[in-house]
């Protein structure tokens, strides 16, 4: 039986491809197992070992961090001094969408679904503003509160209802990046999106991207990235659930936001 | 009482402007009127009398075709070879759409609701296929009969289930430039628009526009179009009623698709 596929951080035990050696770090596509067979190497990466946790090669340095960075820069055309709304803001994305657009000289807000999550967006990650969606009975009106002059850029993680609240208050030439729809909402067969009108009448380009896309960016992300996390101006929050056994129910907990940051887990020490 | 507002062609009967003198032809919004008191001229145009139409001015080489010529180059970035669909393509808009489309090498297709129309758009427009949304039981259905290996652009002049079925159909990386959104499924509360998990899949931009922000290409959009049309390469239709009395009665039938092409009313002739 073949094990479910994952991200993951391996090192190299036996290997008969020159590139990679015993004791080697790689990153990369493995399974949800102890031991991994790899037949192609194209997708791993390998990683220097340095003072990064290693976890981090799965979410700030890996698929979910590049999301965020391709994403902000290269879809949502930031300028300083713009107004960013990003939702599943504490997530292994959004997090890193909203530090890097505090960096970038924006002003940023972020929802997410815990009040604990909403502290540590406004105390750890630095977000302008954050609040509880699920303590907004209107989401509209709560996006008027935080967002008086209406927002530039949205990072949407989640489509739904907040999606349909965004469009009604997105700026004139405002840019939505279509990251993921993981509201029940938009998964729901019954329920579509409403207000897609407010595209026309403020001229906002909706834009659904992969990182795929931009993987020739990859290297400056890395750099950017690492050096902003080595000077303390990038800080990345994970939930690290301990052994392979406890990997079922941490992906189930992601649909409800259990986890708290980037759920990792950790299924070997060094 | 004030008139309601309108696109029109007039001719200067008296003028306080040194820049317009009586006998001068212009177009702008004027009124629902057969004479108009213009305190302002900035939004006029002054026409150049030549071999095209008066009421063209209103129409081909007004506010309906620079919608069109800004939405295909600006919004859409069309390549040559790509597929490219236009909904309501009889309209004032669509049917400038799929000239410019074929003019530029692209394989062009368009819906309409009634056989008449279709059979312009075949025999008098020049697209490569059209078909009647109305005769069709699945819009899904229908897009991939003409478009087997997608749609690369999407010119939206209606919301609803066509756009519902082209998000559907759209090839990776396509453009749906989102111009209009008269269907009644749009406009109804009831309803949002599905499927737009197609964004993020397909990596597809979504963008609504309006012509006015892109003023400064309307010379280059003059000379373009006025060229063609001298060279036989582009044709427009009209719906012309005769008289300000049909006026009511030719804008409720927009929202039916009465109408046959770019509606016109004259008020007057030369």
């Amino acid at each position: 039986m073949k094990a479910i596929q994952g991200f993951g951080v391996s090192k190299v035990v036996d290997s008969d491809d020159p590139d990679f050696k015993p004791g080697d770090l790689v990153s990369g596509l493995t399974g949800w197992e102890e031991f991994s067979l790899m037949r192609k190497h194209e997708q791993l990466r390998r990683i220097q070992q340095d003072d990064i946790p290693l976890s981090y090669h799965v979410g700030l340095l890996g698929m979910a961090g590049f999301t965020a960075y391709a994403g902000f820069y290269e879809v949502c055309s930031p300028e300083i001094g713009e107004k960013v709304f990003v939702s599943a803001a504490s997530g292994a994305v959004g997090q890193l969408v909203g530090q890097l657009a505090k960096l970038h000289g924006c002003y940023v807000v972020g929802s997410a679904g815990t009040s604990q999550k909403v502290d540590i967006l406004k105390n750890k990650l630095g977000f302008d503003q954050a609040f509880n969606y699920k303590e907004e009975p209107d989401l509209n009106a709560a996006l008027k509160r935080y967002f008086p002059e209406g927002i530039d850029i949205y990072f949407d993680n989640v489509g739904g209802d907040m999606l349909e609240a965004a469009l009604l208050n997105m700026r004139i030439h405002g840019r939505i990046a279509v990251c993921g729809m993981v509201s029940s909402n938009s998964l729901s067969v019954s329920k579509g999106i409403h207000n897609l009108f407010s595209l026309i009448a403020k001229r906002i380009r909706m834009q659904g991207f992969l990182q795929s896309d931009y993987l020739h960016l990859y290297p400056r992300f890395f750099e950017n990235v690492v050096s902003n996390y080595k000077q303390g101006k990038i800080v990345y929050i994970e939930d690290m659930s301990e052994g392979l056994e406890s990997a079922p129910a941490a992906l189930v907990g992601l649909f409800s936001g259990k986890n708290v940051g980037k759920q990792v887990i950790r299924v070997a020490r060094e």
